[in-house]
């Protein structure tokens, strides 16, 4: 009696093992997958509490504390195996209040919506009000030299509307953001205004990070973002500027402070087979401080905790450890993802895979992948698992800011790829709200990232 | 001297058309398309036109009439070869009041959003107060026969969620919409409420088409949308009945006037080659009497009416005649469809591509198909000049509504496909407004219909 039991329980594990590496249970599998997203998902009513009852969470801030415990006290609920938190030093960066700017001309005074970059100094506290130069780039600062000295480099290039893609506009724009003020202060400029990196025509600028870099103290030079109306309105003024006598006025009370502490929020599910095989699938919790950081990246934060909700509820037990990463301070240097990377060396831990959703919760399109040639091979032949999810695109390169520190040479980035075109509309904004993401994009990302999690759960790596 | 100019000419003109005929030529117009429509575009100004100068546009209202004279004005500004009205007889419903609606109970009333549907019979002018009966499906009241009589028949049978294409989960459920009040009628029930048509949970009525068909006079009833939330409280409510005494109420004063008069707004630019072949690129002009008719079908037809602009500002000189339609009377049985098929019939033209957009300004993923193998092949061969815009779905099956009756066997109807998963927030509601079209998605829509058009009128049909 107890032969034959033995004899039955292995023939059912091996029929079990052979189906589970069978094209046919992966597809019923990835369609429950999907069913699960869309008829009972989590996701949703997280980005709700997410985004409504902690609101905006930037780095050191008392929301990004609040946030954390969020974040630790739903992954608790979610019966996981282990969850935890791990310390990270970041950056506190404080905004002060509400930015002022106008364009004074002759005919009077127009203001404009401007918002200081993140990691700005503060204008005199009455404000700065100085002559303007429009330029396109940073090469042109470079080309004026000292002809900018005593004024305000107005950088004006926009996003180039026909580039399909916007992340690829963002790529072909962000340098003035990023480097505008360092390169402008160097020649003796007072400050900096930035055209809003945004493909929308509105009244709404977009802060994001900027970095002096290495330049002297006293070259150091206060920054702001315009909207791209203003942007718009003070380029046009500035072509009749003789008549003009036209200058810019801002006013910004921004401040650095010394650095404070965060976390990374960490939960997994230990793996069956092969626990030592980690699966990584996060983004980062921390957002900007305007708006409620809906879109980034609060849909990536709670898109990661739905994978591993529907693992738990789907009752797939996974052969390999899968963990959801929830960093801290991606906006401002990154500080959270190279935590966990020096972390993971130090303890020796083998990420194979690691995913990120760090895009905007809207409808997925695919995945950008940064593998060998064998693990992309491999992903393209389950391609066809996706297509009638309308999951299209397997493009190399790609990944995410968080997971760049954790590549080596055998591993598999991926980065979710939603549909961008609205991105832009909300990022680093105070539009970046709950009411800006689509419940059914949302869980469709999840589901999306939940089904490629599962088959690399299921196969592993080449 | 003469000569050489003559062969110059011949050389020249062998050049242009093989070129013609050449994949990069065929790649690099492509590209000029998407680019003209993304950093020029008129159709989101267009857009703004229609949907906040114009506003709704039912059939038969003075709207309808303003959107006639607008698309029309518009349409003689593009420099067309022609530009025509083609008159169309249009049924003439009138919503009246706005609606009142609330759950009686024992514990007082619970006031709800509805939502006439359209065609639907006014109720006595106090209202109408009755026991309700839920059910999921018109099977169901068949089944329960007589049970009816006398009550309010609430249909609450819901989008299914888990389906990917939300067309396709709206077509499982809007016979409850067309058809509830015609079957409740039938067995002695009062009134007939839906269940809105809508993968949202919120206060939004959606309105829509009903028909009575053939049943008598006196069964006819009157017939209403309720919000998702209105039909999940009802019938929540409605499990604690016993309890609860409780009844629905409504008041609509809805009313079916004599048909009238209205027209389909078409343009064209002549072919060179093959003028008698046609390419016909619309949408349709009407929308409901809620909302601005934005992404139905405004979108649609600012599309249509961008792809003749972009041929004449790109000057391209099409070798076939496209024609731009912008139907009447979609929503309301069609008519405007009807007629002109009809009277294409009667004139001999022959259509050989119909395209419509009428399925929202979202970013575009694709094209439905209904053609024969030969043709469904050659849009294949096409697929992979659209990889570069993340046009990857060409689907047998589909097109348009309004293009239908111009099938023959010979032809190709086409419907543009967005991404379907934000349509049916604001379908026929008086959410969908200008603000809620997205300005890039609208206008990638736009280049891929005028680039599937540029194809067909390179190289015709099989």
């Amino acid at each position: 009696m107890k032969k034959i039991a033995i004899i039955t329980i292995t023939v059912l594990l091996s029929i079990s093992l052979y189906a589970q590496s069978d094209v046919n249970t992966d597809s019923v599998k990835i369609r429950e997958i999907y069913t699960e997203a869309l008829k009972n998902g989590r996701s949703y009513n997280w980005l709700n509490q997410l985004t409504k009852k902690v609101g905006h969470r930037l780095a050191g801030s008392e929301g990004d504390k609040n946030a954390v415990a969020w974040a630790k006290a739903e992954l608790e609920k979610l019966g996981l195996t282990k969850v935890w938190l791990q310390p990270v030093t970041v950056p506190h960066w404080i905004r002060g209040d509400k930015e002022e700017a106008y364009i004074k001309t002759k005919y009077g005074k127009f203001n404009v919506n401007i918002r200081a970059l993140g990691g700005s100094i503060a204008t005199p506290k009455k404000g700065l009000l100085a002559d303007v130069i429009e330029v396109k780039s940073l090469e042109e600062v470079e080309k004026l030299g000292d002809k900018v000295k005593g004024k305000i480099v107005f950088y004006n290039r926009a996003m180039p509307a026909e580039r399909i893609e916007t992340m690829s506009a963002y790529g072909a724009t962000v340098d003035q953001r990023v480097y505008g003020a360092a390169v402008a202060g160097k020649y003796g400029a007072v400050g900096a205004i930035v055209r809003s990196m945004s493909t929308k025509i509105d009244n709404v600028p977009h802060t994001g990070t900027m970095r002096y870099g290495d330049i002297d103290e006293n070259q150091k030079i206060p920054t702001a973002a315009i909207s791209t109306n203003g942007a718009e309105m003070l380029s046009n003024l500035l072509k009749q500027k003789g008549e003009m006598e036209l200058q810019f006025y801002f006013k910004q009370n921004c401040e650095n402070l010394p650095d404070t502490q965060s976390f990374n929020v960490i939960g997994e599910l230990k793996g069956l087979h092969f626990p030592d095989e980690i699966i990584l699938v996060g983004g980062h919790l921390d957002s900007w401080d305007l708006g409620e950081g809906a879109h980034d990246d609060g849909a990536g934060v709670v898109q990661s905790m739905e994978v591993l909700r529907l693992f738990k509820d789907l009752k797939i037990k996974p052969k390999r450890t899968i963990r959801v990463v929830l960093f801290a301070n991606e906006e401002f240097g990154l500080s959270g993802g190279t935590t966990y990377a020096a972390e993971a060396k130090k303890n020796k831990e083998k990420h194979i895979v690691a995913l990120e959703s760090d895009a905007g919760g809207f409808t997925p399109r695919g995945f950008g992948i940064t593998s060998n040639d064998n693990n992309y091979n491999q992903i393209l032949e389950w391609k066809s698992l996706f297509e009638p999810y309308n999951i299209h695109i397997f493009a190399r390169g790609g990944g995410g800011a968080d997971i760049g520190p954790l590549k080596n040479q055998d591993n598999v980035l991926l980065g979710l790829k939603p549909d961008s075109q609205r991105y832009f509309d909300y990022h680093h904004t105070e539009v970046d709200v709950f009411e800006a993401v689509n419940k059914r994009e949302l869980e469709l990302g999840a589901a999306s990232m939940a089904s490629i999690i599962y088959l690399f759960d299921q196969y592993g790596i080449k």
